[in-house]
């Protein structure tokens, strides 16, 4: 069976779980990665990690509403819901992503 | 004996912590009241909640470092590290806190 991608609609995103998703420097350090790539494959944005963490950490954000999870030919590619974040908590993202050291 | 409050110092504050201490509607709310309030007693702060819940919360945001609390004759009041927070995650706060319906 093909795996099956659950992403919130854009309304559905809580702030609640954004901070979480990002209290976590792992996390932090794929969603900046994916906005300077603009997309890439689980495998080659953290190919330092276990796979099981790669998989947690990305499921994780997708389910927050941070990252859609999208199947192009046989791999997945995973991407910043950027805008999406932005309409619905303006400046947010940079504020945290931002952070030196962070 | 005397109740002694733990705060971490400015410098070992750490973005994970605040992230995760602000990631609860009821902790934002409490933040946000201490800073329109300038500082506040537990109870006055938050008559609406079970006192167990009130401290837990406080806690929590006491150990991100996120507030401070102080003894002032009997009652401890609790206020907003503002300066502190923003010197270490500047724009941060407002960030978070500025949210509509955050």
């Amino acid at each position: 069976m093909a795996r099956v991608f659950l992403h919130p609609a854009a309304g559905d995103i809580t702030l609640d779980g954004v901070l979480h998703a990002l209290a976590d420097p792992a996390r932090r350090a794929i969603v900046r990665k994916l906005m300077v790539e603009g997309g890439m494959n689980c495998s080659r944005c953290c190919a330092d990690m276990p796979p099981s963490t790669v998989s947690h950490h990305h499921r994780i954000l997708r389910e927050s509403g941070l990252i859609r999870s999208e199947k192009r030919g046989v791999e997945v590619v995973n991407v910043v819901r950027r805008e999406e974040i932005e309409g619905r908590f303006p400046g947010l993202l940079a504020a945290i992503l931002n952070q030196s050291g962070a």
